[in-house]
């Protein structure tokens, strides 16, 4: 089987690189895509698209540019092509969901995406095996290591304020020098998204799902929770509740009898509960070159097989995420005025735990808050 | 494509159950083997293994009868005859790895074995797909729930005495009337050799395995690990030294930042290590009617759907475990002399820390005392 990357960045070349390790038996990279001058692909580079498109020889893609155009153009257009798709795009993929699944069962294609969630964890994979056999009452988890890096160290660290540690995690390489798409949940909208979208087989809208990050988390948010006995962590979550889909991204205090609670550094954990499996977990490395990488050639491997799961992916429509039909207890520390009916007891100085409310609800007040250039931090309580 | 169960006790009930609850176009339950009268499936019932291995129209056989005799001879009657097997029979497994697996590829059939260790959980599925992208460093962990509910209840609970707690894990259905498979390790000596035989393509015979398991441990003992800050987990581990492979199963002792030490209830958590991926680790309940019937239907559905991934588990030869490759410290408590110079450091009145020493020469000298008829627990430390 002839293979096509579409990039040659990190991801890119980790794949490449995992390709020459462990090669399997007919399968060739054939082709690159890149812009830039690569010396040690240069054989096989190319800046036109259409060279890859245009090659009948070339059964397969692998998209990992990143970002929503070019991308979802060219993997569309490979599909209709003919071509096989790997790709590790969350964001273009959670957004044309339905479209490219379906195009690629009408087509008899392998679409396979397991590093666009949790990296180099068979997440996606193991969960659309799971569903096969036991109904999937939730998924989620903490989704993004970038944000848990940080929380990690404001946590175990010497005390660190938030900027202080983001400044830490950007010159590691675990941030990114705009780290808005990790701090403010956007990467864990694209990830739950995906879970939901193969947990439920209808298309949740990631721009739809409601987020709080972690931005305004301070080392007094820190000491408070540390107080009570919790870790923070930032967390993905989807929830049956009868037809519908409750989906929401937010910070979450976990005890230490919860596995999330001992996480540390840059890694994940992502769990589904089956009506009859019960829970289980995965835990791993949610980014980098090598372990992302190595997902994307294990998909490769199994299109090149004739043993790609994903081809059991549906989407049968979409669906609204319902937020308001969850509801938790909150911690929450602010700057300004707030509804005393809902306040539950005090935590120190200036910070509170509310009653029960709905996640849509809690969501609402706080980007209101936000808006109106005053501070917020909320986190809910894990049960 | 038309099945059969050998076998209709908990496990092959359960699969029976959860065939009927996610059923997949075209995969049929054709007959079931069991010696006694079973109303519900009278119609499918037979006690001759002769009217399923003849029945021509019978694609896949599913073994659930457990024990080695005469699961062994029905499993490779099937395979000769031309048929699937799918599997949840660890001991049998793990006896004749080489031959069975080398048999089904002979035959080009699938001989798959999700169920055997972890019960619902994914783990030997998922090893088989991180081997072909990566290195196994090592693999292992909690694999037995018997034992884990015995020492997480003595760790967490009033303080209960390692007899009392068997009892109430005996009435509740956690643990069998002849513990000894769990209590000693035997299980895990067979779960993990099975989790070698996958990450290293090698036989490991289960019975070469050295397992101390959890019968000795004491209140003491549990009171002394919580004055260190430890739990106490049974575990199997197999570890890659150069071209050898180091296997053991021992307590070991986990600080609070594993995830083995929150570890509750039955529940298993099963670890590799890549060299590029990193560690992942699964968890999840290890047994369980409904668990172990859902992992064994999922690898079903993957036969019929023709991408089963244990086709490519591979055999080519048996190795020894080595397991004085590998060194640990160790809690010992003995009621006997025991030689001084391995002595680090004493704990309480009657137990002590050793120096680093191998797991052989551990395991070795724990045999020696329990022969002649002294008391001595003994639990590696984790790193």
């Amino acid at each position: 089987m002839k293979i096509a990357l579409l990039g040659y960045g990190t991801v890119g070349s980790g794949t490449a690189e995992c390709l020459r390790n462990h090669p399997m038996e007919g399968v060739d990279l054939a082709k690159v895509l890149d812009k830039r001058k690569i010396d040690e692909i240069k054989e096989i580079l190319t800046d036109n698209i259409d060279d890859i498109l245009n090659d009948g020889t070339i059964e397969t893609v692998v998209e990992v540019m990143g970002g929503e155009e070019p991308a979802y153009t060219f993997v569309k257009s490979a599909l209709l092509k003919g071509k096989n798709v790997v790709s590790a795009n969350k964001l273009m993929l959670s957004r044309h969901y339905d479209e490219l699944v379906n195009l690629a069962r009408e087509k008899n294609l392998s679409l396979s995406f397991s590093a666009a969630a949790g990296g180099s964890i068979p997440w996606l994979f193991n969960l659309l095996r799971a569903k096969r056999v036991d109904n999937i009452l939730n998924v989620g988890g903490v989704m993004n290591g970038t944000t848990n890096f940080i929380l990690d160290k404001m946590q175990t660290g010497d005390g660190a304020d938030f900027d202080k540690v983001l400044k830490e995690a950007q010159a590691k390489g675990y941030a990114e020098a705009d780290p808005t798409a990790d701090i403010d949940g956007l990467d864990v909208k694209a990830k739950i998204a995906l879970s939901c979208d193969i947990a439920y087989s209808k298309m949740i809208d990631p721009d739809d799902i409601p987020a709080l990050g972690i931005r305004y988390v301070t080392k007094n948010d820190i000491d408070n929770f540390k107080a009570m006995g919790y870790n923070c962590r930032l967390i993905g979550r989807g929830e049956k509740i009868g037809d519908e889909v409750a989906v929401y991204v937010e910070p979450m205090l976990f005890k230490p009898d919860a596995a999330e609670y001992t996480l540390a550094g840059a890694g994940n954990i992502i769990s589904y509960l089956g009506e009859k499996m019960g829970k289980q977990s995965y835990f791993g490395l949610g980014a980098g070159k090598e372990p992302t990488g190595a997902a994307i050639v294990n998909d490769l491997y199994d299109i090149a097989a004739g043993i790609s799961i994903f081809d059991m992916a549906q989407c049968v429509g979409k669906t609204k995420c319902r937020p308001e039909l969850v509801c938790h207890e909150y911690y929450v520390r602010t700057n300004t005025e707030f509804d005393r009916s809902i306040v539950k007891e005090t935590v120190g100085d200036n910070a509170f735990i509310t009653k029960k409310i709905s996640v849509a609800s809690m969501h609402e007040l706080a980007q209101k808050i936000i808006a109106d250039g005053k501070e917020i931090f909320a986190a809910s309580i894990a049960e």
